[in-house]
């Protein structure tokens, strides 16, 4: 039976993992000893070390935060890449941008090991149904060996090129969009009140046109929420965390300057969210970028 | 029966004269001898001048450019202001911003005349069928006693406040997004094609998750047409034209301005759009805004 390692049981790490036990034998590993019970309590066969994790393991599938973890976990003291079993392949889910997938891949390779670049979407429900949209980057020969996997976690599974780095290409342009749509929404809904309009039936008519986005819709309601009497950004559920678009705004303007590429509004929302974050709003719901532009 | 005016015969006065010709009596007038011709040989009963055309109309549809048409046709030289009958009443359905449409409606009120604020959206073809976005601002009475009219031009009629300029600000706001929405979506497709990837793909694949658009999937295939072997900007159809952006990002610009409204989004959006029509691209469609990004 194929054994998956999964090390990250973070928001998406744990879903997936509990996911992928209905099909496969799946091992996993968290640094936080929280994580690491709570993923126990739901069944996962948990281990102390990485290196544990991944003996025997087949595909070891990465949900960790961001590109320092990603070569800490491979690569550090403790990393996994000599402990991997001899041609197995790494499954990368995490958005870490283009040339950190392609280096990790290249260093991957110097240890007789593979990797399959398969940045997510869809949020930690979907992550638990198999529900997600992953876009791939991967030699055929190894998406075709990992095709099974890949579909128990996705609903669109989306075969980007046969070149690491392509599906953090097309997640790098998806995190573009989504990040300026959140933003311009919040600026849309503060100057909607500013007005003198209702924002909530705002919001609906505008969903019904051409103003439409799913960013609007969907982070929309959680603007208008932090706008309740006595209510704090804090108080807001947090559905996707702001500083997650601190980092994934940052790869976007990173991966534009490297290809020269002119991208003013994705760099004005950059700042946006990194003001945010300064003003100590990063562990917020991202849809409370609205407080940067309106600090009702 | 109920006659209406239809003053300016354009894009979408010229399609919403014939709508409105099969339930009222509509006579029409533009400026432009060609735009009047094409309205009569469409049926519509044209006259030579403004003044002439108003005589006898419950209602007058103004669908001028801009607010210096609208000024013109109101109050000029040969404004309508004096020649329209007492009590009858102005529905401006151009997108002129708040201010503008209420000092007309203050300006009409001394001439004994009643105003609508109702700025619409959907196109020519959604004009001629009906079935437009119709947002409205007017007193109560006003707009119950227009309503068989405002319901024969519009598939979604949304009353937005006791208020002209009501219209104008959620108009606004509808114009802030969906500008920045194509501007982004340019920036989306153009960064996609200098890393690798395929456009057209890249740009089923995003739609289909976080980063969908209404303005994406409208405008994006036209973004791409643009790249065609040997194609210019001007080769590429006209669906709406980018100058439109030009004046309504300046509205939305204004409208923030002055209530102190921070629109870092929209304001760089307003900016692509000026450099696109300095650029010779002001009558092409909006979509071009692309060769600002990337002059392919």
């Amino acid at each position: 039976m194929t054994t998956i390692a999964v090390l990250g049981l973070g928001a998406m790490g744990l879903p997936m993992a509990t996911n992928l036990a209905k099909k496969f034998t799946v091992r996993g590993y968290d640094i936080n000893p929280e994580r690491l019970s709570l993923a126990a309590s739901k069944g996962v066969e948990t281990f102390t070390s990485a290196t544990s994790t991944v003996a025997g393991a087949d595909y070891v599938l990465l949900a960790v935060r961001n590109q320092e973890q990603l070569r800490d976990v491979l690569f550090g003291e403790e990393g996994i890449a000599s402990a991997m079993p001899h041609g197995a392949c790494v499954i990368l889910t995490s958005t870490v941008g283009v040339d950190v997938a392609q280096q990790a891949a290249h260093d991957l390779k110097g240890y007789g090991l593979h990797m399959i670049d398969a940045p997510i979407s869809g949020g930690p429900a979907r992550a638990g149904n198999g529900d997600l949209l992953v876009v791939v980057g991967a030699s055929r020969k190894d998406y075709d060996a990992a095709k099974e996997v890949l579909d128990t976690m996705a609903s669109t599974l989306v075969f980007v090129g046969e070149e690491v780095g392509k599906g953090q290409a097309l997640k790098t342009i998806n995190q573009l969009l989504a990040g300026v749509h959140i933003a311009v929404g919040a600026e849309a809904l503060a100057l909607a009140r500013k007005l003198g309009l209702d924002m909530g039936a705002s919001l609906q008519a505008l969903m019904g046109g051409a103003a439409a986005s799913f960013m609007f819709g969907d982070r929309g309601p959680r603007m208008i929420d932090g706008y309740g009497e006595g209510i704090e950004a804090e108080d807001v559920d947090v559905c996707s965390r702001m500083d997650i678009f601190v980092k994934d705004m940052g790869i976007v303007a990173e991966t534009a300057r490297r290809v020269h590429a002119a991208i003013p509004l994705a760099a004005t929302a950059q700042q946006l969210y990194v003001i945010g974050e300064q003003a100590g709003l990063g562990a917020c719901d991202d849809s409370q970028v609205i407080h940067v532009l309106d600090p009702h």
